[in-house]
């Protein structure tokens, strides 16, 4: 954030931003306060807000209940115990609330820590992992563990969609050098992009959803890094390559009957080019919603202008947000329904599409194509 | 397709594709057919279409006829000898339907039975080829045979626009090569690259209007390659680069007055950023209308704001379709006839031309822009 | 310009071009011709022209101070003594025309005799060029001159955004082959890219705005190059990168609080992609308005739905032409103007912003932002 954002404590630097919609409609419609905020009211509206948070109505659960969510889905690591799930369910709250099998921080070999990560899961599988085969089978009853807690969808970050089918004995070399902590670069990605197409055969096996988001250059910022660490905001976006990349794991799975991968990137580009012509073909391919810097208004339209008109709707996920931000989970889907509603007023105004088809579209947008997606 | 399109005889995972649009369209207008097409009337609806197709009117002279197709242009292999043209011309029937000279199959290295392939242009040439200049010969005298069965363009495909002014010794090299079935993938790659800037050298000497179809990478799924051939669907789109592919061929005949090369490509990313400034600048150079998954409503507007701003309208090609679908021709004109008017009737809205102007070019991008580009 | 266009002295191959808006309001209010310019009235109008031009309101003082200009910066190499602006200066009008620094030509190894630049750029500064040190001494030296003479901002191109930060030893090596005229291609590359780091160092101490155009290949067609020189309209965009290429000068200088630079490109994809999630992220980083080819309605458009939802509007530079011909600077801004409103006036429709944001917003867009980003 520019110095100046400090000096001012009204909404200037957010106009026409969705942070600026998000939080206007949050506080709006979660919290009650109409108010346009500014300087002057900012210490009484902080004030009403932390009124209202000691309320019990404001309490999480009734929260969730209140705000109607169905389905709210963690990201986990692969070495995750899963307690605060595992305590949610011996409540016996009937709140939907599960987990999603993250195991970028053991399957990619330049994350830190990499080799503590591979003890933990070690000791969390009680699986010994001495080699690239045990390495498999710990991550095999970890997902099997996640399952059992819940889990629909496994999720995966990489920084390009690049895919590689190493051979075993490739495979059992780079983990060894990884063990050794002696990996090069090139194994690094190589590795990652041999994973991916070792996830998508473990989902292939055991239904997990694979969602692959593509594109994001980490903590770019070494200002950032220094001071804050990994994962503070400092993350910019590459284009990204699919059709050549994505290609020695389609051979394999693309065509596959019980495999569904549902893509993310931040790259518009690929919407048309390359996502929507794949999603199109393969069967196995869904395009997720627009992701991160393009989940809002004009992103939402530039994703369906570029991807409907050739993959069809229902080769798209439908949308979930992923909001670090519980109370703002409704305007996040409010600003997704009312574009895909305005994006169908639009076709059906142009004679494209009949009244009939765009009532069924947009309750497919707004509910039905998401839930099917990730199995829920 | 995906496996539940197959359970579902409605048009459910058409909505707001093209296809949806044309078939609609075709339907009705040509057939006559109002009602909706689901899976309680497939049977009658299919029922309908068989009886049309039997009456006399449906012939495809009286519906080339009915439909009012000036022109219509095949695509054929420079092997090709033309017999059913010539069986056209021999009946004595009025209909324009005219040859295009595609001679990928002889001139890309790395086409299947590329050897076959030769020896068929030496037998319907009647040219012995043996080396690099006789096969350009050859090709010379298939394109005056061509022309005399009254085609006015040829039509080329590439993975890249990748251009190269190869040596005569050069090309001598590689193509002995070839004949010896010993070449490499970057001889293929520059002879490719050399033999567009030839075809470019014999278009200027001959008038033929040079087509170059860019960025398919073609036979993408190998499950379908190996089950149903080439060609068969599974080709998705790369990102393509012209400013620097394209010099070398420019540097020789950009500027040269007796020629046109029309460009197409499967990536809206350089309409406004390398297509329309090249084609503002080069006098040879016209723009293809938006192809293959950009023949649509949105393709369109994309296509128009990216490129007329710089390249104004008169460097675009107007619109060809290149269905294989003969009923859906009006269908498939009917939609960029209306994507133009749209556009100009937002230009006029807005104050950028005047009434005067948007009659002058509608007319132009319906009719004129691609009969002149094309010298119909 | 194609043949036919001087056969045809309508303004027919400008229809729907910013061209043709540009010209018929410049002659609407700044000559007072109502006309439709055409073959017809050609002649006439060009009369009337001339006529006009010949009048004492027509002279530039005048015509600077009718068309309310507030600042004229004008491009001049870093060997420019400045003389006409000191004839400005010396002559006692009060209008506002001050230079921009542009190193190109010493900075850029690569220019076509720069030796001899370097030759000028020792004379004009009075210090002996030798080496490195000297070198970056003269150009600071120049920096200081164009500051006195009312500078606030300098102006750099490249090919691509590319940044190595060199050490002094290699940064020098390098000069001495220049020097010696022996430098390769990977030496000027490099060098161009240091010079760029080296650059926003003495930004971040002397405090001129250092402006960034990146992208065009220049005197792509060698005619036109040979008959009439460089820089005459034969350049073409290539694709951009910026996410990696400004990283090490970003690493350096990202987070500075006394550093402006502005970004300008000839690649509409990265607005969304990278210039906007850069900007939103490093306060030193400001977004060009949509440049040369861009800068159209349409180019505007894309430019504002690309940036606004992720950089925010106040991460933006404003507006600034950069015609050569000055009677169409109101023109110019104009169009800026109206797309502005136009697109303020959709937020404001839709319920993004409030009246009194769009109103703020229009206001900061036609006039605030660009005197506070270029400080004047």
């Amino acid at each position: 954030m520019h110095p100046e954002a400090r000096e001012e404590l009204n909404l200037r630097l957010m106009r026409g931003t969705p942070t600026y919609i998000w939080l206007r409609d949050e506080l709006r419609d979660v919290f009650g306060i109409e108010e346009k905020i500014n300087s002057a009211n900012a210490q009484s509206i902080y004030s009403a807000i932390e009124a209202k948070l000691t309320q019990p109505d404001f309490r999480p659960r009734p929260l969730f209940e209140r705000l109607n969510i169905e389905v709210l889905a963690t990201t986990d690591a692969a070495t995750d115990r899963l307690q605060n799930h595992q305590a949610i369910r011996d409540s016996g709250w009937s709140g939907r609330i599960i987990p999603t099998f993250r195991p970028d921080a053991v399957v990619n070999l330049d994350t830190e820590n990499w080799l503590q990560n591979i003890q933990q899961l070690d000791e969390v599988s009680g699986i010994p992992i001495v080699d690239y085969r045990s390495f498999i089978r710990a991550l095999e009853q970890r997902r099997e563990f996640f399952q059992a807690m819940g889990a629909t969808a496994s999720d995966h970050a990489a920084l390009s969609a690049y895919t590689e089918s190493l051979s075993e004995p490739e495979a059992e070399a780079i983990f060894q050098r990884a063990l050794q902590n002696s990996q090069t670069p090139e194994d690094a990605a190589r590795f990652t992009g041999h994973m991916l197409i070792e996830m998508a055969r473990m989902s292939s096996e055991d239904g997990l959803v694979l969602q692959l988001h593509i594109g994001a250059y980490r903590n770019h910022n070494p200002l950032i890094f220094e001071r804050f660490g990994r994962d503070m905001g400092a993350d910019i976006p590459i284009a990204s390559e699919f059709t050549r990349n994505l290609k020695p794991l389609l051979d394999r799975f693309g065509n596959h009957p019980n495999l569904t991968i549902i893509l993310f990137n931040l790259d518009e580009t690929n919407y048309g080019r390359e996502l929507a012509p794949l999603a199109g073909h393969y069967p196995i391919l869904r395009l997720g919603p627009p992701w991160w810097f393009f989940d809002s208004l004009i992103g939402m339209r530039h994703y369906l202008d570029g991807v409907v008109e050739t993959a069809g709707l229902y080769n798209t996920a439908g949308f979930n947000d992923d909001t670090r931000a519980f109370p703002s989970i409704p305007a996040r889907h409010q600003v997704w329904r009312r574009a895909s509603a305005d994006w169908l007023a639009g076709l059906h105004s142009r004679g494209l599409i009949d009244e009939e088809d765009a009532y069924a579209m947009i309750s497919d947008m707004a509910y039905h194509l998401v839930k099917k997606t990730y199995k829920l």
